[in-house]
């Protein structure tokens, strides 16, 4: 067994916190041939590693942090691996004063990025490099081959991305998953938007599956050949390839299809819930996202659900067998479109964000680094980055000629079976919205103009006009003369 | 002119910050019989004001706030009426220092309820009390009669209330708008919902409007007796009635319809932003509010619209006459199903809200209080009030039946509203999420089975059964046997 005992600074990097993320994280990272320093505050943790995957490369273990940081080349790099929040500022605040200049703290959850900016700052002051590192692509991404969103210096990176860049996963054409996002906070802010946009893709998948349960009137054995069949097509992902999975398990204690046997109230652990809010912050509509988070929040409210079976609406017209399949088309088309407006709110999110807080994100390589590893990855991200390196400063993905051309290709079918879902009762909230926000867009005239003469009726909140510049209010109250305000 | 030298405690209240709103309510209150001890940090205004209005009652002008203070009957009582923020964090210091055990300190202005749950907390240790109101109206209401939405200890209400209750708007039976709504900051969230609804009110008049534009053909003028019409029926509401005031004004510089030449890019001041933010942290689905403030921030994005012009879509199909007054009659259908929706999602937060914080708020008064002074006032709110006190712990206006029995005779007619809408291409974003949300709640089973079972596979994040208790975890990378964990 290779493993060295703790003699003199021979890791080239150290993992903290080895619960399952943590743990094939270090194993990635040995399994690649580096020196892999190891510690978790309960050393029973240490041990079991050690000694279950020892063989796999060469573990460094440590019973205390003292021993752990010891053993670390310089510039040291730690990643810690524990669950974000409190937690995480007593984890750094134990190693910090430990480290010296210029070495690197890595943090590897999911933190809230205006927690990593913070600590970052108060790091920086001390010498040290903190890296807010998104990760994705669960416990198999972190053992095989995560997609990686580390944030930070210029100069952290240096150190830190060819280690990272060996252990991430390799897209289809061999470049590593893994990019420097931009200074401080900006890799967990791109990791949140991934997760946002992770919400908005399944809940369009959600809403595509029960258009063909309930309309199309397929099993969920046929509806899992129908995502077969999507994922040789455009819609190749691993969302889609999973979906067929999970849709074509049977269970074994009912001989039921799983996905009927499962409750369906879905959970979620906030990085959702964060993006839509940030958005909101940005002045940034991510209504698809939006509709995702707040559909799994409609489906875990069982006293209002109860509460309301009794409500009236139609029930869904099973469509024959060759309607059906015309249909299952009609709707592959929509959730593609849907799709693309989803990326195209996630996408204006990271550039607002970037703005906001002069990151300088490249969107085409965040495309680029979602190609493999994470949940998300999907055949048409390339497509994102072509487009986001032909213009890198599009105001939005639908300035995208190609995009929007597959838009205007889609968008009969996409209006058919939104229409259809509306008439016959079944809820598609994300597919509403994200043709709504296209609609929207593309609006010679919208509403607003009435939402600020109302605006300007009742609370004097003034307004521009179409035809010159200023800032104008009708006294509404009195002979309705405009005045310049 | 009676207004008295500051001689000795002989006002009952106090106003400071003389702005409009400030301004206005001091009238109020001085219009009631009240002395109004009236005091700005520039003096002149504070003059401006008694010179002006001095003949409307007994004002008591201060030019210190020491003087303002010495002016008041004990316990004091002092309205601040300054820009939300840091101002107030100021204010609230220096008048503090001034006052005495049982002393009243009332903030008027809109701020967060975070920011008044920590004011109330700390002025409390001081043995002052602090009362977060929320005041709706705008200039008008503070003049004539707001909805006042008080918070704070039951005690200063006792104290208060009478004053509030005075100059408050009166409802159509009389009663005046203003009730102790709950504890600390349960006034200003309170408040802030109200904005929310209000933003979802306006987004669902804004999209009514652009269908009877588009779809029916109708000039601003016709649509504005469209809306006279619905103001006679149970759609009867302040932002209906002011929306055909605002249709049927006609520019005087151009000679166009007003709502021409108003450029289409909607503002927001923030509160409909919390809402929608408060909601997600209460895991409140609030997709009617939010896909409101989304459509202000679409609008008011011109790059991005600028660049999404050449998006394919239909165009509007114009009715005919008859058509389209049969049309416009599916419209008021579909925009009464919505509201009842975007009011059902509100109420929802603030019992949710009230639930987190320990308010017990009585939904009931909530709506009774509303349906005078404040922008969202309108008949159907009644029914709101009688819904609640028939049934205060339902767990959603839905539950109600007589509510539940206008959106079932609705239902056809809104679902055919937002088909046409999808399918000719008008955005119709909050009409369709009302019906989403409907139709969600009511579904016998919702895609969430399907994102758990997701979630499983490439989280191992487990779901729950609809068959037994216990949490479950697939073996989704071994043999899919089904393990308890």
């Amino acid at each position: 067994m290779p493993t060295t005992p703790s003699s003199g600074p021979t890791a080239q990097i150290g993992v903290t916190g080895l619960a399952v993320m943590g743990s094939n994280l270090a194993r990635n990272f040995a399994r690649h041939g580096h020196t892999v320093a190891v510690h978790n505050r309960t050393a029973a943790r240490t041990r079991s590693l050690v000694d279950t995957y020892g063989e796999e490369g060469t573990f460094v273990p440590a019973e205390s942090a003292e021993e752990f940081v010891a053993s670390l080349e310089k510039p040291r790099r730690i990643v810690i691996m524990v669950k974000a929040g409190e937690a995480t500022d007593a984890v750094i605040e134990e190693f910090a004063a430990l480290l010296e200049d210029g070495d690197v703290l890595i943090d590897g959850g999911n933190a809230h990025f205006q927690d990593t900016r913070r600590r970052e700052k108060a790091l920086r002051e001390r010498g040290i490099h903190f890296v807010g590192t998104g990760i994705s692509g669960g416990e198999e991404g972190a053992l095989n081959g995560p997609s990686m969103m580390p944030g930070g210096s210029v100069e952290s990176y240096t150190s830190l991305g060819p280690l990272l860049e060996s252990i991430a996963a390799k897209a289809d054409d061999g470049a590593p998953c893994c990019t420097h996002i931009g200074p401080d906070g900006a890799g967990h802010f791109v990791k949140m938007v991934h997760n946002g946009i992770e919400y908005a893709d399944m809940q369009l998948i959600g809403e595509a599956y029960q258009l063909l349960r309930d309309v199309a009137g397929y099993s969920p054995a046929q509806i899992a050949d129908v995502f077969r069949t999507w994922n040789t097509g455009r819609l190749d992902s691993y969302l889609i390839e999973i979906t067929a999975e999970v849709l074509s398990h049977v269970d074994e204690a009912t001989g039921k299809p799983f996905v009927d046997v499962v409750l369906d109230q879905a959970e979620q652990k906030g990085t959702g819930r964060w993006t839509v809010q940030i958005a909101l912050d940005l002045g940034v509509p991510v209504s698809g996202i939006a509709e995702a988070v707040f559909a799994r929040s409609v489906s875990g409210h069982s006293d209002l659900r109860d509460a309301s079976r009794h409500l009236t609406g139609p029930t869904p017209r099973t469509l024959g067998t060759n309607e059906a399949a015309a249909f299952a088309d009609q709707v592959e088309q929509a959730l593609y479109a849907s799709k693309i407006v989803a990326y195209t709110q996630g996408f204006h999110e990271i550039a607002a964000g970037s703005e906001q807080y002069d990151w300088n994100i490249d969107l085409g390589k965040v495309a680029a680094i979602w190609r493999g590893g994470c949940i998300i990855r999907a055949a048409f991200l390339d497509r994102i980055t072509s487009a986001y390196e032909a213009q890198p400063h599009m105001p939005s993905l639908l300035a995208d000629k190609s995009f929007a051309q597959e838009i205007a290709a889609a968008q009969d079918d996409w209006r058919s079976v939104i229409a259809t879902a509306v008439t016959q009762g079944v809820p598609t909230p994300a597919f509403a919205a994200t043709l709504a926000y296209y609609d929207s867009l593309r609006a010679e005239r919208l509403p607003a103009a009435l939402t600020q003469g109302q605006r300007d009726y009742f609370g004097a909140h003034t307004y521009h006009r179409t035809d010159r510049e200023g800032t104008f209010h009708t006294l509404w109250g009195g002979d309705r003369t405009e005045v310049e305000s």
